[in-house]
């Protein structure tokens, strides 16, 4: 477990995932981690704090190195820091898909890891697998459909700001053009602004979570998705279809649901109480609700058979289980 | 065709809906629509209104009454003013899933149409069937399974004014407790908030497109609905994955959509431009993009396989082609 004895080094402090992964150390205790990137004097977490320049013999230095940096510094510097001894964790896609480095979910696949470098997944990918992984050890997925309501977060906090500024724009009768979104953000829903395979008709965000599931999931599912932005600032949302590969009662889904680390279960139909946006903030897991069959399943329910297809909505903070926590709970397995 | 020489009356005029209805008729040359409701002087489309007490005695001197008023007032009064040979456009729910009422969409079924009474469907299933029906009629549809991203309109003129007060009041850093929404709506996702069936955990609103589908359809596909709502003012957005009675190529698919009534395509893939809930606003028609076959298929291209599965994203003004627009044309359609 990352503890206060470790030197702990973040790469690319400033951005959302690296100031919440310095949040997360520091509640933990930890004094303040060394920060790395381009030399200054800056704020993190509310604090003045020095920029470091780096190299990998500074970095080498460290007992744990975060990368929160574009995939092209990860590219240049993680595997030789790696190679010093260091663990590294890498929060780009630089290494997501390279078939020698683990894709790890500390909840879902700690048995992958091995070696000094490991990759954090993509977020939506980490939080549709808390839920999904559970379900297909336990009944083996077949298909699954999932349709996101994803936040802005996940473009950085440039993205945020503009959200506000758009949504401000708006209510006050000047609109604001999109700047380093693709469409205006304020009371508006777009196709995730990731780049798109004009050959296939798919986008970055969806390929990522699709092949990443291959990745982790042992004997995976086959996997779709549509990726869409919402007006939310940090919280991913998730409309999940899957089938089982076998007929399974809904309280035995529940059950599984229930007992599997990571996943909180929100779905109190009476209250018409389910996972919001709102509500995922901030939590170390998922939230999870909306569980019921498929309505359109041709099933005889009278001659006791059970439905193999199932809905279920998640919510879930993108930036902190979908990508800080979860870089920290994969320190933690490697240092322990 | 609904002319300056029919008599009009609109029930309910002061609500979203009833406003649209009365800009349409407006737009189109007629005069200001007879408004009846309870009796006040009010402002409807800018302008000061006389509503006017009604009876079916009174509303049985016009051409056409359409219903924008709440169910138990449209059981009440719909069908006996029906019964006096007025052309009777009802909006609530009341009658949708009566079977000796037609329940129609023009473009979809207007051979359905018969005796006075028509109830107009739930502004989801009307976007949903303008791009899914055409496709049915052409490819047989087995199985739909659609994600909405629902609109605050939907939920009313109050409930607009709370997404804008709720959002005003987050920027300003005092957050408005939810007041006629279920949950605070500001930079939020929630399950719709109709009713839910707690023995089966769908809610209303998926019910009504689920049902409405079958009523709607020849031969109906089996329908699969999660409703939500995001923080938008009033287009509502539908991530549609469709199974195929038989393999079709993507070519052939487009080109059905292509020549559908009320579907216009917006697809760029090279410029990463597709249906967005700001574009859908004001559109007689939905917005239809992001067609692509599904890549989970298990499929031999280099045999010649076309696949069975696609998923598409559409977006249509809820207020508008989801329930104002679709009754003025079925009155054009019974005045014909």
């Amino acid at each position: 477990m990352l503890g206060k004895r470790h030197r702990v080094a973040v790469v690319g402090a400033t951005g959302l995932v690296g100031e919440e992964l310095c949040e997360i150390i520091l509640a933990r205790g930890h004094g303040f981690p060394d920060c790395f990137g381009r030399p200054r004097e800056t704020q993190v977490c509310g604090r003045t704090v020095a920029i470091e320049s780096m190299s990998p013999e500074v970095l080498a230095g460290y007992d744990v190195a975060f990368f929160c940096a574009p995939a092209s510094i990860a590219r240049e510097l993680a595997p030789e820091v790696a190679r010093h001894g260091v663990t590294v964790i890498d929060q780009s896609s630089a290494f997501r898909m390279d078939p020698k480095i683990p894709l790890v979910i500390p909840e879902v696949n700690p048995h992958h890891i091995h070696g000094k470098l490991i990759a954090n997944p993509n977020c939506s990918t980490i939080l549709l697998l808390l839920a999904l992984a559970p379900l297909h050890r336990e009944f083996g997925c077949t298909h699954v459909n999932v349709c996101t309501y994803q936040a802005i977060s996940g473009a950085g906090k440039t993205a945020m700001g503009e959200l506000i500024e758009s949504t401000r724009g708006e209510l006050e009768g000047s609109p604001q053009p999109a700047v380093s979104l693709h469409e205006e953000a304020a009371f508006n829903v777009w196709s995730h602004d990731s780049q798109i395979d004009v050959g296939n008709g798919y986008n970055v965000e969806e390929i990522k979570m699709i092949r990443e599931s291959e990745k982790i999931l042992e004997d995976p599912p086959r996997v779709t998705a549509t990726c869409v932005r919402v007006p939310v600032l940090r919280t991913h949302c998730e409309a999940v279809s899957v089938t089982l590969g076998k007929p399974t009662a809904e309280a035995r889904l529940r059950e599984v649901l229930c007992n599997s680390p990571g996943v909180e279960i929100m779905d109190d139909r009476g209250a018409n109480r389910f996972p919001t946006a709102r509500k995922g903030v901030g939590h170390d897991g998922v939230l999870v609700g909306r569980i019921r069959p498929d309505l359109s399943e041709e099933m005889d329910a009278s001659e006791g058979e059970q439905p193999r297809q199932y809905h279920f909505f998640l919510a879930g903070d993108q930036i902190r289980k979908g990508a800080a926590l979860n870089a920290v709970q994969i320190a933690d397995l490697m240092l322990s």
